[in-house]
Parts: C-alpha cells; sequence; structure tokens
C-alpha cells in the first residue's frame, strides 16, 4: 500500500485551486516558495528526525535539541541563509531550543533598548553565536507584575559598577528560556538603584557563564526548574533559575537607550521615548498570533485528515461504515476550527502590517496609533491562544481514542502549545488591559474625540446602540455587512453597559475590579469583532485562483456564526439580534457545513504542511494510517523484550502467591 | 520554615465547621474514617512515593509501577483488607496499573456474564491473583461501534472449540489496560459464528500467556501500543494491541450467562435478561462520574490554596501584594469550579443510589426504570467528564506560570484524566443516546405516557413552555424552585424545539443526523438540570454542623448561575428569562464570591485530600510553595551537572566559530 494515497478520493471532490489557496495562506508567492523549500529541506534531512522524540529521557532529549540547534546553524553557514531562511528554518525543525531566545529576545531586546555603541559591541558577538543570550525577567515570586520585580541593581560609584543582586529567594530569576544551562550571557531585568533611589525596573547584559569552561561566573547561582507538561514539548528547553550573589558588572552594560545612568551615578532619561518599548511588545505579539495560526492549522490538519479516514457506524448491507467526518456533530466541532485557522491567519497578516505601520509613526514622532495598537495586540494575542489551546484538545478529542497516542502528534503538540496562554502576558490580564482602553473610548466620546483603528465602530455608538438587525432568512447571515453589525453592535453595547455600571462607583479602580468578569467579556467580543472584520477586509481583496475566493466567504461565515451561536446569550441580551435570527444564525451555520464538507481535506491540504512538520500518524497526507499505528507501536521501548523487566520480581510472585517472602 | 503553616490566616476565616463538612464531602462517617485511614496508610509509606514519576523512563516507570502493585498486594494481605479497603488503597496509591482492569473489568466482566460455574471457577483464581485478567474490546478499527468488531469466534462442533481470529490489521485489539505485558487472560469480545451464522459480538475467556514463563501462546501476537499523552500518566499502563492466528479455547470459555452455545453449536438465548449488559454499563459510568469528582477536587485543590499564597500586582505603600485569590477574575474562573466538584459529588452519591434501585428491580424482573437510568448515566458520564478535563485544565491555568511544572502536579492530572472524555463511550455519542431517550419521551407525552425518574418534568412540558420567571431582584436567584424551574424550562423547551424540526423530516433517522448538534445542546440541558436539581435535593436533607449548610446553599447557586450565565443564549433564546433577569443572575453571582472567598481554603480542605495524593507543591496543605519549588527544581536530571552533556560536542564548537569541521 506504501505509496497510495487514501484521500485521494477526498482531494478530486475540492471544488477550488489547492495551489492558489496556497498562496494566500501563505501571504504571498514569494513566502509560499520560501516556506515550501525550507519545509522540505528540514523534513529531508534524517539529522531533522523527530518521531523519537516522546521517549527520550529528560538528559537525552536535551542532548539531542543540543546537537540539532548546532546541526542547524552549521547549516544555516552553509548554505548561506538569509536571516529570513535561516527563522523559517528553525521553524521548521519544530523544537523548542536556546536558539529560540538567543534570537526571539535577547538580540531584539539589546536591538530596541542599548545604545547604537552597545549593538555595535553585543549583536556583533550574538550575530555570530559567540555568545548566547538569554531573557531573565520573571522570577519566582513575579510573572506578571513584571514592576513588582525584586533583583536589584545597585549602582557602585567608587567602582563605577552595577551590583547585581537577588535579596531573596522569590527573586530568583524563574523560567527564561536558554538559562538553564545554555546561555552565556542574559539581558536580566532589575531594579535600578542609584544613590539610595529606587527608578523601578531596567535592562542589564550580564555575562553568566565562563566562555572557556562554560562554569558559571562566581556570585551566580544557576540550573534547570525541572520538568514541564508533556512528552518531549518544552522538555527540550531549558527554562532556568538564576539567583545573584552581589554580581558586579560594568555600567556600561545597563541597556540605555532610553535611560542612563552616569559616570557620577546620576539617572537620566534620553530623549528616545519610552513608548519604544510598547512597539517591541507589538511586534513579539503579533509574532505569537502568527503562530498561533499555525499551531491550530496543525492541530486541524491531522484532525480532518483523520476524520476522512476513519469510519465509524452506519454501515448498510455490509457496505464501508460512515467516515466520521459526514457526521454533523464531528463538523460541528471540527468545521469552525478549520475556520478560525484561517482567520486568525488573516489578522495575524494585518497585524504584521499594524506593526509596520506603528513603527513607521514612531520613527516620525507620531505616537497617537500606539495605545490603539498596543490594546489591540494584547487582545488578539489573548483570544488567538486561548482559542487554540483549547481548541487543540478538541482536534485531539474529534481523534478518539487514537488521539491520546503521541504517535498521533496530538498531544505533544497541546503540552508545547499552552504556554502561550500564559507568557508575555497572562490572558486574562491581558484582556483586563483592553477593558481599560475601551473603558476610555467610551469615557471620551461625549468630549467627541473620535475612536481610531479598531475602535473606530465607537464613533457610531449611537446609532450602534439602537439599529436593529434586518436578518429575515437564513441566508442573510451571509451578508457581511448583517454580520458586521451584528458583531459591532453587541461589542459597542456591552462596553457601554460596563461604563455605565462603573460609572456608578465612586472609586473608579474598585469598580474596575469588581466589574472585571464582565469587563472581559466586552473585550472578547470586541476582540472577536476585530477578527471578524479583518476576515471580511481580507476577502474585498483581489483573490485570483478557481473557487478560491467562494471558499473562504464559506469559512468567514462559519467563523463568524459559530461565534454568534456560542455567544448568543452576548447577543440576545444586548437586544442586537432577537431569538428567531438567533436560530436562524445557526441554521445556516449547520448549513455552510455542506459547502465546507467536499473541500476539508483539500483546505487543509493548502497549508502545505510536510509530515515532518505535522509529526503525526494520524494525520499523514497519505491518510495511510492504522498500519502506520501499528508498525510504530513495536518501537515502544517496553517492546525490546517479550516478558518485561519487573516480571521476575514482582509478578511471577503474585501469580505462584509467593507475595509474603518477596522483597519488593 | 518548616511545620509553619502558611495558609494558617486563610483556614481562620472560614465560617463553617471544616470536620462536619468532610463528612459531607465523604458521604458518611464511615467512608470519612476510611478514606482517612487509607489515605494517611499510603502517604506515610514511602514504597508508594510518586514524585519521581515523571522524570523516569518508560521501562523505570513500568517497573516501577509493577513493583508498587505487587507491594499493594503483599500489603491487602498482610493487613488483611476488606474489598472495599484495597479498593481505597489502589485510588490512593493513584497510579494506573493493570490492576485497574483485572479488578474493575475482567472480574466484573466475569460477574455479570458468565454463568455460576464460571464464576466459580474463574473468579477463585482471580479473586487470588493467580491468574490477571485484562478486558479486550476496542480495536484498532473499532472503538465506539462496538457491534463492528471484526474478531471473530468460529465454532468448531468437531472438536468442540472455539477458533478466535483477528482476520484483518483493523480487527488487532487496541487499548486494553493491562494487555500489552502482563495479563495472563483476557475477556475477548468477538463475532460469534456457529455454522456460518453470525450472532454479533459476544465475550469469550481466552488465555493469552504461559502461567509458566510468561511467554504468549502459540497464535497470540501482544505488545505495548506505545507512549501516551503526558509524563508519568497512563505510560505506568501497559495498554496492549493483539492478533489471534486461528487461537482455539475450549466451548466452555464462552461467557454464557445470557446465551449459549451448546455441544452441537447451537445457539440458544437463556431466560437471563440481555438488559443486565445495560446494569453494568449504569455501575461503571456511575464510578466514573465519582472519579470526576475526585479528579477536579484535587485540581481545584491545587488551584485555590496557591491562588491563596500567590500574590500580584496591588500593593499600596511597599505593603504585600494581593493575593490572586481575591481578585474576582480568578474568582469568576475558580469558584464555579469549586462548586462544581461539590455538585459532581452529589451527582455521583445519587447515582451510586440509582444503581442499587435499578440492580433490585432487574433482580425482581423490574426492567421499566433502566433505559431512563441508562440515558441519565450515560449522560451524566458525559458532562462530568468533559467539564472536569476542561477544568484541570483552567486549574493549571489559574496557577500562572508554575502550573506548567510538573511539580505542580497538574500536567500529570490533565494528562492522566483527559481519556476520561473518550473512554466507556465518547462523550458525544453519548449525549446523542440521551436525545434519542428525550426525543422518545417527547414523542410519547401526548400518549399520555408519563416520563419517570429525571425526565419526569416533561410530564409538566405544557407549563413549562409558557411560564415565564418572575425574578425581579438578583436575590430571588437565590432560591431553589426559581433556579430549577428556569432549568426545567429551559430543557424542555429545548427538547421540544428539537422535536418540532425532527418532524419535519420524513426520514427521521436522516432528521435526527442532521439535527444532531441541537440533540446535543438539549442533552446537555437536561443533564444540567439534573445536575442541579440533585444539588437541590442534598440541600433539602438534613446537614448537621455549624455553617455547612450555608456554605452548600452559595456553592449550589454558584453552580447553577454559572451555568445560567454559561449557557445564557439557551435561557434567553427559549424565551425561560428576560435579558434583564440574566443580567440579575449575573450580578447574584459575582456577589456570591464574596460569601465563598473566605471559606474557600477549608471548602478545599473539606476533600480531606494528603499532600502525597495531592502530589502538588502548589497545592501543599501547608503553603509552603516557593521554597519546595525551588528545592525541587535541583532533583532534574539536568542539574547532575553544570556543565551539560552535549557541550562539548555541540556548543563549545559553535561558540569558537568551529562548527564547520564538527560532525554533529
Amino acid at each position: 500500500m506504501e505509496g497510495v494515497d487514501h484521500l485521494a478520493h477526498e482531494r478530486q471532490k475540492a471544488q477550488f485551486d489547492v495551489e492558489e489557496m496556497k498562496v494566500v495562506w501563505a501571504g504571498s508567492r514569494h513566502a509560499l516558495e520560501l516556506s515550501d523549500r525550507i519545509s522540505r529541506l528540514v523534513a529531508s534531512d534524517p539529522a531533522f528526525r523527530k518521531d523519537n522524540r516522546t521517549v527520550l529521557s529528560r538528559k537525552e532529549l536535551f542532548k539531542n535539541t543540543l546537537r540539532k540547534a548546532a546541526y542547524a546553524w552549521k547549516r544555516i553557514i552553509e548554505l548561506r541563509l538569509t536571516e529570513e531562511e535561516a527563522a523559517r528554518l528553525r521553524f521548521y525543525v519544530d523544537e523548542p531550543a536556546f536558539t529560540d531566545l538567543h534570537w526571539g529576545m535577547f538580540v531584539p531586546a539589546i536591538k530596541g533598548q542599548g545604545t547604537d555603541e552597545q549593538q555595535q559591541k553585543w549583536l556583533t558577538l550574538a550575530y555570530k553565536m559567540q555568545i548566547i543570550g538569554c531573557y531573565a525577567q520573571t522570577e519566582l515570586g513575579h510573572g506578571s507584575n513584571v514592576q513588582g520585580l525584586e533583583t536589584t541593581a545597585t549602582f557602585d560609584p567608587k567602582a563605577d559598577e552595577f551590583i547585581i543582586n537577588s535579596p531573596t529567594l522569590t527573586s530568583s530569576k524563574w523560567w527564561p528560556g536558554g538559562l538553564g544551562k545554555i546561555a552565556t550571557h542574559g539581558v536580566i531585568y532589575a531594579r535600578l538603584i542609584t544613590d539610595g533611589q529606587d527608578h523601578g525596573v531596567h535592562g542589564f547584559i550580564v555575562q553568566l557563564r565562563s566562555l572557556e569552561d562554560h562554569m558559571p561566573l562566581p556570585g551566580i547561582t544557576i540550573g534547570d526548574i525541572g520538568m514541564k507538561f508533556g512528552n518531549g514539548a518544552y522538555n527540550t528547553m531549558d527554562n532556568g533559575v538564576l539567583r545573584f550573589d552581589n554580581v558586579r558588572i560594568p555600567r556600561d552594560q545597563m541597556l540605555m537607550r532610553v535611560s542612563q545612568v552616569t559616570r557620577e551615578g546620576k539617572y537620566v532619561m534620553s530623549n528616545v521615548p519610552r513608548q519604544l518599548v510598547y512597539g517591541t511588545m507589538v511586534y513579539v505579539r503579533q509574532t505569537i498570533v502568527v503562530d498561533a495560526s499555525c499551531a491550530l492549522s496543525r492541530a486541524v490538519t491531522i484532525a480532518t485528515r483523520y476524520s476522512a479516514v476513519r469510519r465509524q457506524f452506519g454501515s448498510q448491507d455490509g457496505g464501508p461504515e460512515t467516515q466520521v467526518i459526514d457526521y454533523k456533530t464531528q463538523q460541528n466541532r471540527l468545521f469552525p476550527l478549520l475556520a478560525s485557522a484561517y482567520a486568525f491567519r488573516f489578522v495575524g497578516e494585518w497585524l504584521k502590517w499594524l506593526y509596520t505601520d506603528v513603527t513607521q509613526r514612531l520613527q516620525a514622532n507620531d505616537f497617537s496609533t500606539l495605545p490603539e495598537a498596543h490594546a489591540c495586540t494584547a487582545g488578539l494575542k489573548s483570544l488567538t491562544t486561548s482559542i487554540t489551546a483549547d481548541a487543540i484538545e478538541e482536534c485531539r478529542k474529534l481523534c478518539g481514542g487514537h488521539g491520546y497516542l503521541c504517535s498521533s502528534g496530538l498531544p505533544e503538540l497541546i503540552a508545547v502549545y499552552v504556554p502561550a496562554c500564559t507568557y508575555e502576558g497572562d490572558n486574562v490580564v491581558l484582556l483586563l488591559q483592553v477593558a481599560r482602553y475601551l473603558m476610555k473610548a467610551v469615557s471620551q466620546l461625549p468630549s467627541g474625540k473620535k475612536p481610531v483603528g479598531t475602535t473606530a465602530y465607537m464613533g457610531r455608538v449611537e446609532y450602534l446602540m439602537q439599529c436593529r438587525s434586518d436578518v429575515q432568512r437564513a441566508e442573510d447571515w451571509l451578508k457581511p455587512n448583517v454580520v458586521l453589525q451584528a458583531f459591532e453592535a453587541r461589542a459597542a453595547r456591552m462596553s457601554v453597559a460596563c461604563a455605565q455600571k462603573l460609572a456608578q462607583f465612586s472609586n473608579s479602580e474598585e469598580g474596575f475590579a469588581e466589574l472585571s468578569p464582565i469587563l472581559v467579556e466586552a473585550s472578547l467580543a470586541h476582540c472577536q469583532l476585530i477578527v471578524v472584520s479583518k476576515f471580511i477586509e481580507k476577502l474585498q481583496q483581489d483573490i485570483p485562483g478557481k473557487g478560491v475566493k467562494e471558499q473562504l466567504e464559506a469559512l468567514c461565515s462559519v467563523y463568524a456564526l459559530h461565534l454568534l451561536h456560542k455567544h448568543s446569550g452576548d447577543f440576545l441580551s444586548t437586544g442586537t439580534i432577537t431569538a428567531k435570527q438567533a436560530s436562524l444564525a445557526n441554521d445556516q451555520l449547520l448549513s455552510l457545513y455542506s459547502k465546507v464538507r467536499p473541500n476539508a481535506v483539500a483546505l487543509v491540504d493548502a497549508f502545505n504542511y510536510t509530515d515532518h512538520y505535522l509529526g503525526s500518524i494520524l494525520g499523514r497526507y497519505d491518510g495511510n494510517v492504522y498500519p502506520k499505528l501499528y508498525e510504530e507501536a513495536w518501537k515502544d521501548p517496553l517492546n525490546e523484550y517479550v516478558v518485561p523487566d519487573g516480571f521476575h520480581e514482582y509478578i511471577s510472585p503474585m501469580l505462584k502467591q509467593q507475595l509474603r517472602n518477596a522483597r519488593l
């Protein structure tokens, strides 16, 4: 059966041009070519094998990651890959490693917060990996509240040095990736203290380990924080713990782009705007949204293909049973996730544009759009990662029992993904930030200040508060304007309702705390509106290829209508739509599934993932699932011997009723 | 700090008698004494240590489980534990093992389906563990659809034997626990074929391995199916694959209580009712509901205690930061889960009673309540396991980043729990079974046939279709009758709406398939009603102890009102309540949190879990979290050496720019 495509019949059903859809998904022909080339390069190289990852012990696993990281870097040099190509290569190697933090956090931190001289000095070393950096912010006792960090950096004017110290156990740096075993340097966040005065948290470049023998430098205690969720997964990463016992660094290792400490120990702000920090946050969170669409689309690919392979029940007259993808309950769980993958892709693409736009404005000293961009990336990071984390587990369940096997690829995908809900801003804390922004926007409406960007709809609040949906038939819900107005009205009304409740409190901070559960809901409604509206905007672009636009239209409707159904309580309680209209929306949703069904396998093919990247027997391109599952089972270490280790000591005495004398 | 109770101030706040609440949770003073005694026995015995579980390789892990299982059995014999005590001991050992299947599936299958002689012969061996049994039903290609199993048992009248065979790859038995490496025997499900005729699936006792050398018997291929989700978790279990190549067993090893094959090869039904099989299902699923309350309460204990320990933000004038349990968003996520743990406990307790009742009726040849009992256990299994699986992950997220560490105990708890959503009936398939029952009940209403048991409310359908909630103030939602009527009306209206839509299809099977997504929602509404109503019934009992009843009333309201808010779309679209009433319900919910808050730690103390059973540093009784987390980190294998294995081969050449010549 090798070489046979068991899903060929599914692929023949597709009513659109898959190759053109691949371009849409990738973002451009260039991006597709790049992804395609690099993913095949990785997949075809046995050095990047990852199918044995879940049976390796922590030490074997970690050593293997070091090998892959070094090999990847060697290939990057040999093939003279561009920065963009190198990043793709690391992406397709698909294994969390210290290099992620080096390139993704250490280098950007120096770029963003270092002076030109600092960049010159440190980035030169970092770009060649002559030093390996990590990013040490969170502490054992402080995650979300960065301003509460306890590590201190006290300036000693006599020596012209900072003394970095961990005054308490809870001030131990905790979690930074790459720190535990590998990083030679770190950007360390600590409270800057000059002349007894606390200036709050600042970044410092600190060497952690000797470049000769890799031993921690004097005064530095450092180690790995231990096993994390899942097999393989993030256990390839050396998340670390770090304590400083009065470690001295030269003054010029404070990152001084925004503020400086002079030779005399004076704290001075530069004329570089502090808001730059938020620009970096927008960047990092935008990449997280794109990553969400990758993780989600990957899980959906596995669940969709296996749902087309798997048959269960419904056999008539001894014929084949029904493919589980034909069950409406399966479609009702799977297709909205498929649609969400596309939705997150497009909103991620738009965020990339937004980041460029904000950056250009910042360079022209225009800060006007930054708060809105900051709020909206925070909200979208929260929305997309929460949904993706849940969706991967839902995809696992959609694969039935076999989704529980590591060979399905889904357990590792879940375990490696879920921290995205916590890192770079806890998802609930982020939604509360969005809520603050929304409440401010509402409060400024009477002053005539026009809300900008994704909150522009608030400018039409009077209309949105009283408009009624004119849906009369299920098909009316296919009209983008109808959907958009419902989402806008719901979001606006929820925000206004919160603002009204808030106004009843004399102490607005207290009110904000008391109302936080409903504020979070209003934020979510706002963020969902953004995703829906960006999907609709995407459809207004010129999209070539037979049937491609039609498929995307169907997915856009599925995305919006499944949200509408899931949150129908919001829409109904705000009076945005009637019960009848809610019911019609669900009717329309269910009937759209028939449109998606014949295209489902082709719609996941368009993600263009190699079997190596997917890492799933259930999600194999050729659908040859059962023989491969069977084959894979025998590779488990327990199958090395027929009679298992421990049988003679423990089981045999039990069966022979000789336990009394056994030493256990 | 050792010995200091860091949560003492929380425990002092409690407004109720914790010791009496422990009795309520355990179900009786006897049950509490038993659990308390056995859990301490296990916790105090170093042989049952489990804190190293997540770093063991598969083989070490498995061998360790064999040791524990043998040791547990030895202790059971030495201490002459009763069956009840032995079961508690296995529960508190808290490690999935082949013994679970031996006692939980193999023995009950023979009890339920074996004749008296068969029971006499096989149970005698099984009770002494002279044989170890497994339960081999599911196949590589068949999970949910048991009637579609492919394994055959063909009667050979000449030899008076059955020939057990696996005709296809997909007919390989797949998943049975204990099968992979340990079981000597199994109850094997296969299609019975006599004289060329297929009589459907029946159970057979088949010896799998030699009692001498433990080698598989001729014609039997057997092994482990490989790694599963998570560290430790279910990898202690040898879920297995099994193929038969025309294996012969004596005729008397078919389980013949319900039907027989005679010496002549005739297939005969006995006068024992087939419905007995459903009785067993009710039993197994009832235990799953109780297990859900255990798993959920365990996760909630960890999240609640750590939320009281952890502080973040909100420091004023350098004072301590706010305990995260004081944030309303944290309460809004955590307290409904705490309430759900209690709700599931009480509905599980009621199901225990229901099983006894059904069994007594069956013995008196009264089958009238069986279909309703079957539907309701199926539905409650689905509801409680789905919520619990999601809730454990939510509790993990509620612990912030540290919940991602294995030392938090939550990753393993998630990984070991989630298969409950799939085994013993996929949760969606089960809700569809409930829907079938509900649609039948609705269709029989006009005939005057009174619905029984948990569907009795359907008898008042006319009233429920037109009643209006008379809630006017938030406090009205504290009245049990008000809540109950809202849940009844919502469930009844959703069922009736489904039935009306169904009636529009000429082919009712087709209609059922098309409407399955909304049928699932109607089933869920029905099941939620059951849980709410059983909680309310519990409160009508005499509950002694200062403040105990008040706390339970608050939790009952939290449980019901959080469901009402979550599913407000249902309540509003069916016209059961108004938007204003929905808003009042949420106001009431949020204000109840203040009532729960001071009692939260004591409410989880009432579960009476030992630190051994919890297996979580974040959930430690004494709240001494940070020093212990720090201590634990150093135990990771990666910390055995300061410079990690692989550094010299891979990292040093990278830092020294000598990768070109390195062999990787």
